[in-house]
Formats: structure tokens, C-alpha cells, sequence
């Protein structure tokens, strides 16, 4: 066996070893290959980090040894030589996982620099301020991300010295500035760490190493990692590479370009610089930078042979790409290219400019949006004329757009405490925001920053979760500690507040905005009717009013997979008779409450009918169980039993009588409908009814009703035996004739594995994944956070089951109960109304088991179908390259 | 297609066609082609019931004709005409399942009697008594039975007349008397139906044999097949056979024969009968009958022909038979045989003498013992020294061995209800009981009855259920209506008053008696002797305590399947350690409060240990919710919170917040080690040090360490890594090395699904059947009785599946579950320790599956032995029969 290969020189490597080398050590790799003017470099690989973390956090003698050949290497290459004084190399080392995940893992730069170095480095540049620059930048970094030394206590020595010297701008601190904020760095460092600054390069570069394998297990990289999806064990590799220096003066400078304007979509080389700064500087957002269109105008060839290498880029990859660039006293290096993060919008318009321009085909367009994204277009924006009308209190730059408005908090904690108590409507107010930020950033409607720019920290993680994000907001003086901040005329806005956020003027406003729906058209329209033409699969909505099925319809929804009828008997009007009907102690009573309840079943589905206009509409038996209408504390009973007429101790042995210590397992579902079958012929009469009703208006419908919670065959036939009798009485009765259907939920174990008998009954399946994933894990929804999070942090679980269905264990439920199912009646309906059913990873699963439809909630319809044809156009591919 | 037959003559059948001729039928006809004197008949197939059910209640044409053809042929054979005034053919109709239901069917006699017959009758065997007397049983069992009219209106009209003419029996009226009786039940007939009673023989024989089939859904036989396991959709055959008439003088009698004593099994001819009456009373025990062996002082040759035919028979069928005959003027007439209910210890006895003499071998006696009768022998008797002290209040028959003690209830339905209310002891008291009683039996330890024999109603089904009953007890008086019964020395005994019986002995006792362990020797010993030789399953016993270890070694348990550590945290002296653990808000304090738990537990291990000298012990790690462990009431926590010196509010929070929705499916199981490594630290410890200190003692342990609720893999592993942690730790610092185990429960579907997954780190499975059958078919165990009788009712469940393993749903996940657990790890251990574990039907079916052991209470060890050896027997005849 040869020996197994750690290190690669990006020469080496190519864009398709992204599993190796990480995404941006693949790039990096591709573009050197491309000709491109890349620093050289090497990447470790993301082996070399499973294996430090399989062999107890430590890296193996023989990876060093192989580290130290490739810096030899690297050596011969540049012609420097590392910790050499009067020819220094020196490096970046910045992490890169498979995929890309910003601002998650650590960087450091300038590594190689010490006491020696930095003299040497000042005189062979002849720019000492650039030389201690370096040496300051470099130490702050390594004390924060390798030494875990907090970060803002060497800004705080930073700004004593720029206060001292009158120093507006970092830029304006002169090399004995600088030098004296070393001197201070260090004695910090010692006081810190009861050691002296490493001086040793290589000590720096393998402890450098070790903190970007340590990295990809913070606690914020662990719940990126969970938001995303992304697998703990892929771990994540490391690039070194030769330093190309944007601090050495105003010729030099560095910044982010994308081909395409992220936010809009625009074909446009996009993108911001700051001229004398080092690549940190940018992303943090710590001076406002300039946009890239200047750099047209100050250095005019470097502005076109960076439009020139974006064009070619863009045409290579065939997707948006977003590099990272640094300009070294005039000359231009890249130093990353990646497909670009966009905004929905843009993805859009991008993807359909593709297939228009040819550039790419319409099934290849699919997969450039994220199915996820498309969110943001369904959610409201604000009224136009309440906008018109409103005057802004100020502005920023519109970072992601979407409108939102909120009670503001100034911290992510608070914001998150506020949702988890209650507050549906939160904005999170920021100086700026960090990766520490996440959880209050997910937590919030919208997020408001006064620094940083279109690529700051908020800008960028704000548009990957489809969120609105004011960024750069300078009109406002946030003062975090006392929970406030001010406007220009001196308003006070504390915490608690409310205020309207526009992310796509950058606009904030006073107060609560009233919100419009959006419009389906333009791109979005062009883009799901390719979708539709490609998918396979079927995209139903949950909806149990007409004003739901209203908004599925104009999501594109075809038809409801899922009416809970049991939501009609919660309103107000209805909830009398409901109640009577459970208080009932014999038939007879029961019979009479039900009749009351007949017309108010009959009225909502000739509704949902009307408005499915022709479409399936599957309705689902009452489900809950019964407890759930009556209430539970004394002062509730006792009003209601006088409402009733009945008294408290009669109610509240009732309501003592149904208790159950598990409902979830108890009397509910077709369990109901066998101990009073009496509601399943009212609600399969209110049903039929209304199908002749709306069919006497012209509009043919085929009711699918649906018998929940079933396990046993015989359960199902009982029950059905109830619902084709009634029917046939209510078709002889009125003398129409119509078509209907009998299905069941798949939702317990045992009809999955009972399936084929189940199918003799059953003309459809409806997997109601949620149960089904409850049971077949023995996990409560309700009470499953008690303990996810150890979960999560003990990394048993990725990914939360009820968000994304577990394909191993309820997966291969539903796959024999498909295959169970077709075998006893080929022509069985399948489809799935769980909350997965708008998940994209679920549905792919769903495309390849073959089901025949999904069924979501309305706002996840346009996702559902988006994810649909991306399932078909991947499992295309996969057949292609199988073949 | 040759047109379907669904009529037999008896001559046409044999003992093989059970399935389509019923017991009685496929019984008769043997009978018949052996030359037994058997009355001639036919018999209507199951296979015309099940059709008569499936075509709406109704006997299709070609079924009635098939009737008639063969009521033709047996007019021919018999010299008699049905309905012919001159020579009339009387018959029997009587149901016959393919398995016995002794007292669930109807049975009408003297079928074919009319106004014009009764004197044709009359004349023709000069006896206008008896035909009279068979005129007035056949109008009241044609009204109760085919009609619905209540019997009681009838006996009521009977005791009138009675009282009038002063006859103490019925055997004291004359034919006048019977006359009135017969007009008086013509008018109560007609009152009653609005109509004259039906003189046609033709209508009464169809209207009978749809009253058999009707009689096959009657909630009686629905609850009796429901505690026999029988299936509904069997149906039931109808014998129609020429009567023999018992009832025609002092030379005629019916009597009911066992080929030996079914209350101890010791070979003698054993029965009783009754001069001039009919079949049912005797079963009915409406006069106190004479023992058989009277028979052989008034009629020695037919005592003698009896007892031939009796040996005959048994020797034939190779088991004790039951049957019934018919004296009529001096002629013996066999109505019945089939193979007899016994006791126990008769069961035992019978068995094995049968080997002994050379009868059967030792496989089959196997099958000559229903193991869940074992449990009669394992039950306390009474303690010898209070029961010589004890005086009886009355003695009746010893019906049904055992001794019993409790409440006394006067109907059925009384003692179901107090049991349901928490009574743990009644005893059932009644003047006889009949089928309408069997869920009152169900529910009392014992019965006592003033009427009926040995096989009246309550004795068999006492026996067969394996409880204790005293019938016939003619000392006592009972006042069913104002609840009460007087001894003969005038004490009156009232509902809730507290009595005993021995049911081995006949007497009653006042009072609760002090009860004694069963003794294991004899018949006993030698029988389970032979079970263990042939069986190849292991039985292991659920133990959590020393008492309980020891009792299952008696019982010949062979190691313990699952020991419930938490059980041992429940004791008064630890709940308070246990308390702290939970109430801990650090992991410190956490490890300071398991630490006073440690050496509680190793002592516990130590314990069971050396009790089990050497077999396997398998410790299953804390599982029940936190929550169970604290107090549930704010008076409860507030007496608790000062005795932990914590304050009110802080315990009631956390109570609050342990609380959830649907605690089965909450934070519990292995779901605790996960949140709390420390726990299944300590329990690791002290299992490993309690089995190296027996160790140090000479004896060798190898500890299984089961890890309950595990669904993934990763949860497995991760908890496996601490307690391989811990272990070796422990191991190192005693210096001793000990082997020990790791494996898992499997009783989340999640785990039987993906097995082949956990099988990489579990050493063993045990399958919790109990918690598999809750999720497989989302059935919470506290919860199902809301519902269940609904289940049974509507016949969508014959069996509780809590009781009886479900071998379609929970059943295939078990076997998926094995294969799968194999194909990983082909030595892997598979067990089962749920309660399935000691009910035959599932031990059958874990024997068919290839699991390694079963684990049950100890009280179930002997039928587990007992099933495990069927389980084998009747695989090797099954493969015996596939070859």
C-alpha cells in the first residue's frame, strides 16, 4: 500500500477534489490550473482533520513531516524562505470545508512574522508601517483564534493608541503607532498567557493548523453545521498560502467581486473594496468600504482583468461566482472563487439569464436556487401606501431584502428569550454581528446593523437564511449596553420597541408597518413553470379553510392533500355543539349534536370544494382526541357547565374521564370512529353532500376521505363499511351520483408494515410522517426538547427528525409500505401530508420512492415544487452517470 | 365445479373433518363408524354458517334443500317420519365449533313436536307423560333460544303448577299437570309473539338451525372466544340427530362420563346422571345428580357397556374423554365425546400415567397440558395450620382445586365492577351461574354456587379458567336480591363480607385464611422434567430483587432476562438518594448524590449475583421518566421540599418542568444516560464491582448490560463507550479482569428497522415487547382500556394485543429485527423480556422466530418451560408433516 497523501500543492489539486481539499482548496487548485494569478500554496487535507480528531486532537508525526516538505516546496516556488529575515515568507492559513460555510471557521494571516521577521520584512519593503502593520494584525489574530485570547481586548489597546494620537482611522496610525501597539500586543499576550509571543514560525504554523481543525467543532460552526445540514464528520481542510499583502499602501488593497449583483440578480461585475487593508477588515465591516465600480476609475487594468478573469469564471463554473481579491501594490492575486450566495430574487433572474443566455439548460437552472430561498418571495412586503405615507428615521444599505418588522432587541440572547416566551415579531438591533450571533439572527424577523457593508457578517448569513437585514446603518448611534439607540434627531428607540425594517431600500421605520403579499410574476413565474414542466411529482396543500386552499391555489398548490377537519370545530360558533356532542351520554344525544354540526361541516366543504375548483380535496376524519374541546382548569369547567346546563361535578368527572397519560397514543384518530361511529357518518354525509352540492353548480369533485391513525385492516374496514353506506344513502337520497374515494393515513407502524393487507381496503395512502416519526422513534413532539439538544451537542442526531425525515428508520416504513401497498393494488394513490412534505431533502426522498404527490403547508407549496424538480433533474443525472 | 356439500350424514364424516363438521360432528361420526350406538343424524356444515353470515342472515335455497334431502334420509334409516303423528321422528339440534364451547351454544331438544305428534307420541310409547314432558321442554327451549322469550317467565309458569299440585321436582308432575304447563306456555307464547306457537316441524328445524348460527355471535360466545383466543370468523356446525329420550321413566337418564377424574386424573370412570330427565338438566344442575358409580348397582350392564366404550375411546383418541348418553328404557345411546377439561393436577397426572402405561410418548404428553393452567399449581393453598384451625361455615362440591379468599359479590357484574374499582379480592357467589356470568368469574379469585354438580356450568368453566370453585353448596341460602347468604347455624353473610374457599375440598370459611406456597414435586417435577429435556428455548426470569431471584430459580428459571434497576430506587431507604440525583443542578452535585446510590446498588447486584449462581443476569440502566420519582401533589412537594431543605417553589418548578405530555415517548430510557453520562456511570460501577466481588467469591458472573430505548446506533454507541469506560476503569483499579456484555433493548420500531446498524455494537437484544407493541401500533398501555372493549366488540381485535404478541405487526418487526441483528453479528444473543415473554401463543411464536431465551415473571417460568417444549414438539410434527 502507498503511502496515503495528506498535503497537496495547489498545483495538484483540481475543482472536483472538494472533498479532499475543501472547497476553497479545490478553487484555489482549479484556478491556479486555469492560469489565473493565484499565491501559491498547500492545502491539507480534510483527512489529516479526521484523523487528528480520531487519534485524540492530535496531528500525526508523518503529517508534519509532510506539512514541512510541502512549506519547503512552497519555498522553492516564491524564492522566500519562511522565518528568513531578509527574505520572509509569509502565510495566510484559512480553513475550507466541503462546503462553504462564512465566517464559521477561523483565519489567520500574516503567519511567519516575529520579532526578526517583522524588521527584516520593513527594511526589504522599505515600508515599516506596512511591516508592523502585519506583525500587529498577525498577533491579534493568533492570540484570538489560536490562544483563545479574547479579541477585544487588543481593540481596546488599539483605540487607546488611536485616541492617543488623534488617529481617526487604523490607515492613520503611523509605523510608531503601530510599533507601540505591538510592544502592548505582546506584554497582553504574556500577562494573558505567562509566556512570551511564539517566535518560532513553524511553532506558529502547526499550532495555526491545529486551531482550524479545532474550529470546526465550536459551538458556532456545530450549529451552522445543524442549520445546514452538514454533516459533523466531513471536518474541514487547510489552505496555507503565500501572503499577497493589501495593507503595503495605497496602491495595495483588498475585496470581495461577484459577476452578478447578489441581491438583484443584475449581470454586473458587483462587488467592494478597501484600499491599504488586509482581507479581515472587509467581511468584518470595520471601515465602510468602497464599491468595485471605484476601482474602475483609480486602477483602471486591474478593474478589467478582474472583470476579465469574472467573466471566465463565471463560464467555467457556469454559476455566479464570488472571489475574494488582493491587490499588492498594484498587482492583482485571487485568492478564492465560489458559486456566490444570492439573494431569491437573484437566484432567480440569474438562473433564468442563464438559460437564456445558454449558458446553462433549463434542468440545470433548477438546481442554482435553493429551494429554501424561495420563501422570502411568498413573505410580505410592506403596503405601498402605508410606505408612502411612512418617513423613514433612517437609512442603510438594503443587505437582504424582504420586509420585516419587530420589538427590537440589542442582543442575540434577547432576542431569542423574547421568541421563546412568546413575541411572534422581533428585530435584531447590532453595532455588528459575529458568528456568535446565529442563534438570534435565526430568531429574529429581521436584522438592523449600524457598521459593516453588503458583505459584512449580518449581509451575508441574513441573505442565506432568506431574512431581511438592514446593514451599515451609520444614521443610527446604537448604545448596546443600555439598550438603546438614537436617530439623527435625537429620538430614543429602547428595547421593546417597535420598528419596520426595508431590506431592500434599507430604509427603517418608527413603528409597526402593515405588510403586502407578494407577486408571483416576473422570473418567479418563469422559473416554477419550468419547474412544473419538469417535475414528476404531484404538490398538494394542507389547508383546512377556503382562505387557505385560496393561497395554495396561488402558490400552485394541485389540490389539498390534507383538510383536518377538526380545525372547523374549533371556532368559536362551532364549539358549543362540539362540546354538546362529547358531553352526550347516549346515542341519541350525540346523534342531535352532530345534526347541528352537519350544515357548519356541509357549508366548509362545499367552500373548500369551490375554491379546488375540481382539484382532490382529501379530507381527514376528526382526528384529536376529544379532551382537546373541553377545558382543564376548574374556573373553565365550572363556566362551562353553566353555559351548558349541566353541573361542574357532571362536567368535570367528563373531563376527568377522558384524561389520558399519553394522548398522543390514546383515544383518538379512527379510534374515535370506532366507539361512535355516529361522527364518521355525520362527516362522510356533510362531505357527500357537499360534493352533490358544488356538482349541481358544475364543479366536479372526487372527495378523497381519509381514515387517520389506522393499524389494523379490520379497523379500516369497520369504518369504511360506515362511510360507503352513508354515502350510498345520501347519493339515493339526493339522486345524484358521484365519485369518491377511501383512503388511509399511514401514520402507525403497523399499517406500514401491514400494508399490503391495509391496501385491500384503502384506494389511497397518505404518509402522515409527523405520527409516524413520533412512533417509529418513540419521541413526543411535544416533549422532544427536553432533550434534542443533548442530541444535537453529543452528535447522535444532525438533523432534527421532525424537520427532515429520517430515511433510514421511517424512510424504509415508508418505502415497504409503498412497495407492500402497489403490490396488492398497482393503481394505489400515495402520497405524504407530514410536515416533511415540504422539506426538500424529504421530498426528494419522496420523488424516489415513487410517491404520486406531496402535501404541505400553502407557503411551502412553491418549495415543494422547486424541490420536486430538483429531485427529478438529480435523479436524471444519477441514472446518467449510473449508466 | 362439482356443486359444494354442506351436509353430512354422521356416517359421511370422521374425527379429521373438525374444521367443517365442528368438534361434535367430526366426534359423532367417528363414533358412529366405530359402532359406538350413537342415535343417527347430520350434521350442517361451518362452512354454511360462515355463508349464512356473509349472505345478510339468511340460509341460501340449495342449503335448506341439502337439509331436507338428508332429514329424508334419516326418516329412511331410523323408520320414523318427522311431523307423522303415528311414528314421529323427534331430533336434537345442537351447535359444535371446531373446538369445544361447553355451555356458549344453544341447544334445542325434541325438536319436530307438535299438538297432533305429542298424542301421537302419547299413544305410541303409551307414556303420555313423557311425551308431554318433552312437549313442554321443547316449547320453552324453542321460545328462549330460536324466540328470545325470557326463560324465567317459563319456570315460573313451571313452579306455579308445581306449588299447586304439591310436587317437589318436576319429575313429581304428572301428565295433566304437564298438560296445564303446556297450555299455559302456548298462551304465554302467543302473548308474548302475537302469534300460536309453530306447529310446523319444517319451520321449528329451520328456524333452530338459523337460532345455532345466531347464537354463534351472541356476546357470551364472543367474550368466550375472546379468552380462548378463538377466531370469529370459524363459525359453528349444527348436529341434527334423532332424540334418545331420557325422560321416559325410572328406566331412562342422561349422565355425563369422564375416562378419568378430571379433578385429580386418576383413572376411574367418573361422572354423574340423572333418572327421567334430559341433557340439559344436568349441565344445567337443576336437580343434584347421582355419581356414575350408582349406575352400576341399578344397571350393571349398561354401567359396563359404558365403561368399554369408554376405554375404547380413550384408548382411540389417546386422551381422557368427556361424554354424554342417554339411558332410554335401559338402552344406552353416546350423544358426545371429545377430549375432557381437567384441573392441573389432573392434567399432570393424566399425562404422564399415560406415558407410563404406553400410551403416548413423552412429546406428546407435551401437549396434553395447557401451560396457563400451570399457574393453578403455582398459587397459594392455605396455610395447613389455619385451616385445621379454621371451622367451615358449609361445604359443597370441590369443583375446581385451589384455595381462594375475598369479598363476596352476588352477580356477575357486581364483583366485575368491584374489581374495576380496585377490590383485589371478591368472590363470586351465586345460586348457579350460567354463560351470561363468565366475565364476573373472569374477575373473581373463586365461585361459589348452592345448585349444579361437578359439571354444572360454574365447576367446568372454573376449571378451565384454573379457579378455585365450590359448587352445589346446598348448606348455604342465598338471597340474590337483598344481597345476602345464611349458614345453617342462621349467620347471615352480607356483600363486602370476607370468606374463603377450598376448592380442593368443598369448604367454605369465614373470613380471609392466610395462604401457603404451592409444593413443586411429583407429577410436577417429573412433567417439567421432560419439558425441559425437549425444549431447546431458554427461560430466563424478570427479577429486580433477591426474593424475586430466588423464586424464579424454584420455578427453574435459567438466569434473569431483565432486572429493572430502577425498581430497586423505588425502596424507602434509597428514594431519597435518588431524590437529590434528581433535584441536583450541577453535575457535581449529581455525582455526589449517585454516590450515596453506588453501594446500595452493588449490594442489590452482589444479591442477585449469588442467587443465580452463575447463570447470566441481564441489568437493564435506569429507564422510567424522572418525574416518577417525585411527588405529583403541592402538599406532597411541600413535605418533600422541607425535608431536602429546598423551598416549595423550587421543587415545584422542577416537578414542573420534568412534566410532560406523553412520558412514553419522553425523556427516558437510554434518553437519560445521554443527558446524564454520570448515571450510567454509577450503574456501570456498581454492576461491575458487585461482579467482581462475587467473583472473589468463587462465583462466575458475566454481567449483560442492557441499554434501554435505543433507536440509532449512535445513541447505542455512545453510551456503550462509557460504560467500556467505565468497566475498564473499575477492572483496573480492583486488578481483576471479568467479562461482561453489552447489548440493547429493542424496543423502539426505530431499532428493529435498523438493526443490522445496532447489531455493530450490541452484543445481545432483548426484545421489550412491551413498549415495541405501544409504538408499533401507537396503543399507549395505560391508556387502551378507553377503547378496547370497542375493539372487541366490533371484532376488529380478538386478543389484547398487550397480552398476546401480535405476529403480523410487532411479530415482523421482531423477526427483521433477528435477521437483521444476525446478518451483522451472526453469535448474537436474542431474547425477549417483555410480558409476551410468558404467554404461550408468543413463546410459540419466539421458538418459530429462533430467539435464544424468553424472560418472564417468575410465576410464568413453569408455562414458559411447558410452551418452549410444545413450541418444539410442534415444530417437529409441522416439519415431520412437510416432509
Amino acid at each position: 500500500m502507498s503511502k496515503k497523501k495528506y498535503v497537496y500543492m495547489f498545483y495538484e489539486g483540481n475543482k472536483d477534489m472538494r472533498e479532499l481539499l475543501g472547497g476553497k482548496g479545490a478553487n484555489l487548485a482549479e484556478m491556479t490550473n486555469l492560469g489565473l494569478p493565484v499565491p501559491p500554496g498547500f492545502t491539507v487535507t480534510t483527512e489529516a482533520c479526521t484523523r487528528y480528531y480520531e487519534e485524540g486532537e492530535k496531528i500525526a508525526d508523518e503529517i508534519v513531516e509532510e506539512i514541512f516538505e510541502k512549506l519547503a516546496e512552497l519555498e522553492k516556488i516564491t524564492g522566500k524562505k519562511f522565518g528568513d529575515p531578509s527574505n520572509p515568507l509569509l502565510v495566510s492559513v484559512r480553513s475550507g470545508a466541503r462546503v462553504s460555510m462564512p465566517g464559521m471557521m477561523d483565519t489567520i494571516l500574516n503567519l511567519g512574522i516575529n520579532d526578526e521577521v517583522v524588521e527584516g520584512l520593513a527594511k526589504l519593503t522599505n515600508n515599516e508601517r506596512f511591516a508592523y502593520d502585519s506583525y500587529r494584525r498577525f498577533i491579534q489574530m493568533f492570540s484570538d483564534v489560536v490562544m483563545g485570547i479574547e479579541k477585544n481586548k487588543f481593540e481596546k489597546i488599539l483605540d487607546e493608541v488611536k485616541e492617543k494620537y488623534g488617529a481617526k482611522y487604523d490607515t492613520d496610525l503611523t509605523a510608531e503607532h503601530l510599533k507601540e501597539v505591538v510592544v502592548k500586543y505582546k506584554d497582553l499576550y504574556k500577562a494573558e498567557k505567562g509566556e512570551d509571543f511564539p517566535q518560532d514560525p513553524k511553532v506558529q504554523l502547526l499550532e495555526a493548523v491545529k486551531a482550524v481543525f479545532r474550529s470546526w467543532n465550536n459551538p458556532r460552526a456545530i450549529v451552522y453545521r445543524r442549520l445546514n445540514e452538514i454533516p459533523h464528520d466531513w471536518g474541514t481542510a487547510v489552505n496555507v498560502q503565500m501572503m499577497a499583502y493589501g495593507n503595503m499602501g495605497n496602491d495595495s488593497g483588498t475585496g470581495v467581486a461577484f459577476t452578478r449583483n447578489p441581491a438583484t440578480g443584475e449581470k454586473e461585475l458587483y462587488g467592494e473594496f478597501l484600499m491599504n487593508a488586509q482581507g479581515e477588515d472587509v467581511v468584518a465591516g470595520i471601515r465602510t468600504p468602497q464599491p468595485i465600480s471605484a476601482l474602475k476609475e483609480t486602477m483602471p487594468e486591474v478593474y478589467q482583468q478582474l472583470a476579465d478573469i469574472a467573466k471566465k469564471l463565471e463560464t467555467y463554473y457556469k454559476d455566479m461566482q464570488d472571489m475574494e481579491f488582493t491587490i499588492e501594490r498594484g498587482k492583482l492575486y485571487m485568492l478564492q472563487t465560489r458559486n456566490g450566495k444570492r439573494t431569491a430574487q437573484a437566484a432567480l433572474k440569474i438562473a433564468v439569464d442563464m438559460v437564456e443566455e445558454g449558458l446553462i439548460t433549463k434542468e440545470e437552472a433548477m438546481l442554482k436556487v435553493d429551494p429554501k430561498q424561495l420563501d422570502t418571495l411568498l413573505h410580505p412586503t410592506f403596503e405601498p401606501d402605508a410606505l408612502k405615507a411612512a418617513k423613514p428615521i433612517a437609512k442603510g444599505l438594503p443587505a437582504s431584502p424582504g420586509a420585516a418588522t419587530g420589538k427590537i432587541y440589542f442582543t442575540a440572547e434577547e432576542a431569542k428569550a423574547a421568541v421563546e416566551r412568546g413575541e411572534k415579531k422581533v428585530i435584531l438591533v447590532r453595532t455588528e454581528t459575529s458568528p456568535e450571533d446565529i442563534e438570534g439572527m435565526v430568531a429574529a424577523q429581521g436584522i438592523l446593523t449600524s457598521r459593516g457593508g453588503m458583505t459584512s457578517h449580518a449581509a451575508v448569513v441574513a441573505r442565506g437564511m432568506g431574512k431581511c437585514c438592514v446593514a451599515g446603518c451609520g444614521d443610527i448611534t446604537i448604545n448596546e449596553e443600555e439598550k438603546y439607540f438614537t436617530t439623527p434627531d435625537g429620538k430614543v428607540y429602547r428595547e421593546g420597541d417597535w420598528i419596520s425594517l426595508d431590506g431592500s431600500t434599507g430604509y427603517v421605520y418608527a413603528g409597526e408597518l402593515p405588510t403586502k403579499e407578494p407577486e408571483l410574476t416576473g422570473y418567479f413565474a418563469t422559473f416554477m413553470q419550468w419547474a412544473d414542466e419538469i417535475r414528476k411529482l404531484k404538490v398538494r396543500a394542507n389547508a383546512d379553510t377556503p382562505r387557505d386552499a385560496a393561497q395554495a391555489r396561488k402558490f400552485g398548490a394541485e389540490g389539498i392533500g390534507l383538510c383536518r377537519t377538526e380545525h372547523m370545530f374549533f371556532e368559536e360558533d362551532r364549539i358549543p355543539a362540539m362540546r354538546e356532542m362529547i358531553v352526550a351520554r347516549t346515542e341519541d344525544q350525540r346523534r342531535k349534536a352532530l345534526e347541528k354540526l352537519l350544515p357548519m361541516q356541509r357549508g366548509d366543504f362545499e367552500a373548500l370544494f369551490r375554491e379546488m375548483k375540481g382539484y382532490p380535496v382529501t379530507i381527514r376524519l376528526l382526528d384529536p382526541p376529544l379532551h382537546e374541546f373541553l377545558p382543564k382548569e376548574d374556573d373553565a369547567i365550572r363556566e362551562l357547565a353553566a353555559q351548558m346546563g349541566i353541573t361542574f361535578e357532571e362536567l368535570k368527572a367528563i373531563v376527568q374521564g377522558l384524561h389520558e397519560l399519553n394522548p398522543m397514543l390514546g383515544h383518538r384518530g379512527c379510534r374515535l370512529a370506532v366507539t361512535y361511529p355516529e361522527i364518521a357518518e355525520m362527516q362522510t354525509r356533510a362531505i357527500i353532500e357537499a360534493a352533490i352540492n358544488v356538482k349541481n353548480e358544475g364543479i366536479d369533485v372526487v372527495p378523497e376521505i381519509m381514515v387517520p391513525l389506522v393499524g389494523e385492516l379490520k379497523e379500516l374496514k369497520y369504518i369504511k363499511d360506515i362511510i360507503v353506506k352513508t354515502a350510498e344513502k345520501v347519493m339515493e337520497e339526493k339522486g345524484v351520483k358521484i365519485e369518491y374515494k377511501v383512503g388511509t393515513m399511514i401514520e402507525v407502524p403497523r399499517a406500514a408494515l401491514t400494508a399490503d393487507e391495509i391496501a385491500k381496503e384503502a384506494e389511497f395512502f397518505s404518509f402522515g410522517t409527523n405520527d409516524l416519526t413520533q412512533m417509529t422513534f418513540g419521541f413526543s413532539r411535544d416533549d422532544i426538547g427536553k432533550f434534542l439538544n443533548d442530541y444535537f451537542e453529543k452528535k447522535i442526531f444532525e438533523t432534527d427528525p421532525f424537520a427532515r425525515l429520517d430515511e433510514k428508520g421511517v424512510g424504509k416504513l415508508i418505502k415497504m409500505a409503498a412497495e407492500l401497498g402497489r403490490a396488492t393494488r398497482p393503481d394505489i394513490k400515495l402520497g405524504i401530508c407530514g410536515e416533511h412534505g415540504g422539506d426538500p431533502s424529504s421530498i426528494e426522498f419522496c420523488h424516489n420512492v415513487g410517491l404520486d404527490y406531496v402535501s404541505c403547508s400553502p407557503f411551502r407549496v412553491p418549495i415543494a415544487r422547486l424541490a420536486a424538480a430538483q429531485a427529478q433533474v438529480k435523479s436524471k443525472m444519477k441514472a446518467f452517470i449510473d449508466k
